[in-house]
């Protein structure tokens, strides 16, 4: 009796009247996007055969031959010459086909006590770990080019913004340590999701387990899986970790977007904070004088690219009814390219951070427009015995007056600002320096530069 | 003096002092993927030099120049044997480079007057334009499709339903009208679309327009656009036709989401109402009796992706500032998908649309179940003289009853029915038949066989 | 017999044996947020109770009842007084429970011949109307608002940015008239789907039409719709106008992000192009000095809110059997908060736009830097005779050096000049001013303000 | 000198020159959504005031006063006696305002080392930490009664679907169970959620941290924050939080339409599964008949506004610059309304899961349709020797002969049957039954009613 893949191009099995059409072939076919997992899928296939030998449901011949014809079949892929053919669907039928060329009834057998349903989740699963893994890796990369760069400039003041009006005078190293929290965070996030992607759905075949004495915890350990899905209907349908994973990854990109935006004004000639290497920037096909912030504009843009397949997995999975859809096959493309974006995204940040040049004047000229340092002096009033909210408003009217002058608070004279205060004496002077601002910041988390290296130092213990 | 592409692998021009990172140059790259475009960017190159020749900005040699080398690229492209290179960044400086090989100086004097932020924006015109057209086809000819499924069963009866649960008897001839309605408003905002995509931007130059005496006007008659963008910042940093093209391609992708539903639940073996022929079905990896209705499944599957593009574009122009910015790139791995996902899917769906057979006996039965005359017996007694609210009461008692005994409304006898009204007479077995049902409501939308075929009859000649 | 309304707090209607419990009264109740449309849901009401008493299906006594019924509780909306319980689900059944008290028996004959599907259908449609005709009419406020800032600064220079870069000097009249291109593209996509929105669903009662003799034609005429839905199943699940409008919405808001990110960048120290009058800004609980943007900032983030409605509307449309299902309640918060949010921003810039204070000083030395007339340069040395190519090569050379001199292009001698291209001559001082450099865009979208005035002279006439 | 909110109505603070517009206060305003952080925003002051008068920094006396008004204002809040202001914009300045005019002086000193930016981060994370916990409590409130619905119904056989064909037996139980574990999963993201919620971000101040000297360990520890925020411009500025939770709860609503879906499919008339119990269940207004299943429908509907917030809130934070922005303040209503929809939906559902009748005669009927232990006849040829995926072939031509005779597998007589295969025997009818079928499948995840039941034993020791 010929096997069901024997002819494909004529129908899909014995059930079957007349073949796919065509179009229909192309259009559900997913070889050729989902052959990136084809080595998982032999990792998969080889754990899944060791346990059906190691139960006695196929022969330890049996099983020999499979991990002949699969090692025969991972070198093809690795060479480039595995022949990937759409009459065969996926990488899953493509790879069983080639092994039952290779090695005939023993192919044949490999896939007795599962179903493609359990095959891809687990295949998808053992993807995403490896993914996971690297991107907690580069986030890792990122976060330790951040903290050098931030190192460098622990003293380096320059206006903290909020409204992108001055605020308080800060140190670009406490400004950088901000992202290295943010993508701190992310690193977290990636840990959590990973202990749920990291459960083992093979086993739960088509939907409701198989009749075969399998041993699912067996096939777990043998491929690093923490735990297995504890039911079949939802191991199968389960694509939350594709989803997590997605939000996980359109946070990641969100900070991305902050931090590309503040580069893309930092090197904005009005600004003028950093300058980035040239390796970073394209020019103008018009323009010749154009150097362009090329990656983090991009990479602002991708934000976009990421938040678009968290909705497109969250549509997707919004009112399936169990078991199995075919709608499931649209997971991957988004997840692919979701995992692309974040690994080549993060190793070029990672690359750019060493690529940034910080031009300290610059920011200290602007720390000194904007009144950077009027909390400084109701803070000060404070300490003289002023409650705060009148304090607020002494300072208010100060800074109205230097409005009105054009000139700046540190520009008043002792008896032009005991006109707001009487409370204010010659010490005043020294509280609206910029490097008495920063440093009395001095508290867990404070913009002084001795928190700002302690929070380095701690970091680094971390991160290694 | 070398030209600035000759040495693109080691600066991106003279102003730059390092080669753009290896890394950068594949993140950065589009020509992979906006190489769809060669044929429009070919297209409003010639144009554009044709207006450059008429306007004297360049010779009639040259324009001849540039005539003769792209009829060559056309063909070298065509023909699969075009050179696509990475170091040249896109499908604009890829061309215009060979040009150059071919042509020599005329081909260095085709960017005159123009950047590319104008002109990679008059190729996604050009582009979309005919994707649009494309699609208005492929509307229509779902429809014609529908309509021809509609005229077989303008008198077959199943149970409409609201809620899931058995409203009133309906044709379903009627009911696939129902989707011949959206996707003719589909249509519709298609056309509306179309005339804001078919703007020409070209003469914005990089943002402010250019020192040549250009013809915009000209060049726009030439690629047959409607007008110009009347503001050249505007025209270079727009992407408001691809939004708003993604938005209407969510709306096919969710009337086709709401089709496949149906579709899907239709061939469920517990409704039974259609079947799909086989071509469009495939069968399971290890349950040797499915025959599963993959089509619909993957398209319904496919409005994620859609609605993620739509969000990928708005996510990407949120809080862009004036005028182009690199973000803009990402604008078409979205858009293209979108565009091959709506073609592919209306080309299936209209060739499904033949592969439907329907089952009347089975729709039938369904609708003799659930009470679905209830609506016909309070109306019945309204004509009686019975107020709406009380008609409906009565016939809401005379539904309890039915449900307590697990009878039908029409398995009452005369006597069981005037326990709830005695304005009931004989005269209401007729108005609890099936078809009596339908064909009452015969006005402008209804039901009734009479309307189905006069509306089919209309909407063939407005396709027509 | 005791009508369905009278008891409501017991049981749904006779043929439910227990009431509703509590939890689910609040969670399916709409009454709250829906009863902005009691006035809509009234003049529906009474168009169709004129055309039922014009068929002769009600008399015409019951309809003078109803009209009198309706004319008092039309007051005691208005006037705060009217009970809208809860018990009562929605503003339908509120209404109609209040006309029944007040005169009896007609009020039970209004419902004759439509259902709740197809009257809220109705009533969205009307209301929806009426916000989008609000909506044109601010688009046109705020674009008038803005050509009048653009006639202001028709020669006002600053410079043009693309990537945040320095591009070439533009006045800011021009920039501004991008704006008013954008919402000109947004009042027509408004208008466009204007057409969809005013088209009536009444008469598709429940999902199949009605047994009475109702005249459509004539209460779309009573009511000002254009046409009538085509197909009742259609008419009563049709929710494309809410999500065409939110993404017309949508793009409105992003426009709204666009412009409210330049002006908190313009209005930040480092740049300081504009200021926005105090009424429109707010200051900090901790820092007397600052005055923040928080109009254009808080417009900014709510482009998030009009997104996330569209997909609110888009996940709530996906794979929805046909046709009136309970999920479609949730169409009408995202889309009345869509409504409200635009409303209010439109209003808020078009009187902020008359707040802007602009500081042509300071927009000129910006001008100054950054290399702005490269381009001019490189198209002086193309009208030389130079092919483009060669001419930005040879500017991008001068730029370098320049970058390393720090110095600007005009600060070159002739000499130094000409060791980049011996084509340069005295003349060249004259493209490299700002003036020239503007003046000589001058075709249409040009930034020439000859340009400038023209497009606002143009545009004045359309919008009066 | 009065203080900086006695003439709010005038001009924001001394440093203003007019008033905020009337439609810019509306439009800038929090106060009427943000109010329902009162309670927390008076612990959250609380806590800080005893840190300043700890730290010296208040005196012990004002810490007394700002003590008793805030007990006061505690109580006018509960008692909904407190006057809410427009003009003072948000929850914390009315707070604050009103403990001014209680207790003087003191309450002035209460802002002193804080800002309204590391305030309001503290209030939304105190409220989260709460709803996330409620949530976390609702979750296993609804799995505790989807267990004892799966423990009912561990025997009960039903048909599992695939594509919504009839794929294998199942049992109802197992079916619930895959629930259990959506619903499991949701509670560990909700707990993972939370450690990133419980962080005090206070002490941060307005950006930059406070030149008093606090001891924010110690308000953490007051609070019952696991950790403070480690960086304060990333303090005032994250709402990764907000997002995380958000993506969380889109899970959990994905969830729920799911289960939705399949509700309203059950009780659907064709399939008739399942009945809910009237109190959960609507009628029509037009048709007498009518019961809908409201709330499974509601709640899928509502997955929309859920998976809207998130992209409101991904939007709103995507290309922020540090550190504060108003923007910021949308953060709120997507939030809360999120919350809201989160918890009103849990507690329905567990109490309507208890309102599930299920029909298990329906469901034998429906898994005798459909040929579904064609698997097990596979598996059972593979027994015999058979290699799988001939012996799926094997099967394939009977289910298809099967289909051609409308009759069933187990109609077939075993000389039938072996014209399909020779190995087959008489004991191949034992592994046609239904019961067989679902025995046979005795694994971790199973169906096999032995399994369903260790799992339930299982689940409910986790969740006691």
């Amino acid at each position: 009796m010929t096997d069901q893949f024997a002819k494909k191009g004529e129908a899909w099995s014995a059930r079957f009247s007349e073949p796919v059409s065509d179009l229909v072939k192309r259009y559900t076919a997913s070889v050729f996007f989902d052959n990136r997992m084809a080595q998982v899928d032999i990792q998969g296939s080889l754990a899944h055969a060791e346990m059906l030998a190691h139960q006695g449901i196929i022969s330890a011949a049996d099983y020999a031959e499979i991990q002949r014809g699969m090692a025969q079949i991972k070198g093809e892929i690795e060479a480039g010459q595995f022949e990937w053919l759409l009459d065969l669907e996926d990488v899953h039928l493509n790879i069983e086909k080639r092994l039952t060329e290779l090695v005939g009834d023993a192919g044949k057998r490999l896939h007795t006590g599962r179903s493609r349903n359990d095959q891809v989740a687990t295949d998808i699963r053992l993807y995403m770990r490896g993914a996971v893994d690297d991107i907690i890796g580069l986030l890792r990369e990122l976060r330790l080019a951040l903290l050098d760069l931030a190192e460098q400039h622990a003293d380096t003041i320059l206006p903290g913004f909020t409204h992108m009006q001055v605020a308080q005078p800060i140190t670009f190293g406490h400004h950088v340590l901000a992202y290295v929290e943010m993508f701190g965070r992310d690193a977290e996030r990636m840990i959590d999701a990973r202990k749920r992607i990291n459960r083992l759905p093979l086993g739960a075949a088509a939907l409701a387990g198989t009749t075969f004495p399998i041993d699912r915890l067996r096939v777990a350990k043998t491929l690093g899986f923490d735990d297995v899905c504890r039911n079949s209907l939802d191991a199968v349908s389960d694509r939350d970790f594709a989803i997590e994973f997605c939000a996980g990854a359109a946070l990641v990109m969100t900070h991305i977007s902050r931090m590309s935006e503040e580069l893309v004004i930092w090197m904005s000639p009005r600004v003028g904070f950093i300058d980035i290497a040239d390796r970073f920037c394209t020019g103008s096909s018009i323009m010749p004088q154009k150097k362009n912030p090329d990656v983090p504009e991009l990479a602002r843009g991708k934000t976009g690219r990421v938040n678009g397949h968290l909705i497109a997995l969250l549509t997707l999975m919004k009112g399936q009814p169990l078991a199995y859809n075919k709608d499931n096959q649209e997971d991957k493309e988004p997840l692919f390219d979701t995992v692309d974006t974040l690994t080549d995204t993060l190793r070029i940040f990672a690359d750019m951070a060493r690529g940034i040049s910080v031009k300290p004047e610059a920011m200290r000229a602007a720390a000194l427009q904007g009144y950077a340092t009027a909390t400084d002096l109701a803070d000060y009033l404070v300490k003289k015995g002023l409650p705060f909210r009148d304090a607020h408003e002494a300072v208010a009217h100060a800074v109205r007056t230097c409005v009105d002058k054009g000139c700046d608070l540190a520009d008043l004279s002792l008896a032009d600002l005991r006109a707001f205060s009487d409370l204010i004496g010659e010490d005043v002077f020294a509280v609206l320096t910029l490097e008495g601002s920063v440093a009395a910041r001095d508290h867990i988390g404070g913009t002084a530069p001795k928190q700002v290296r302690a929070a380095i130092a701690q970091l680094r213990k971390e991160l290694n």
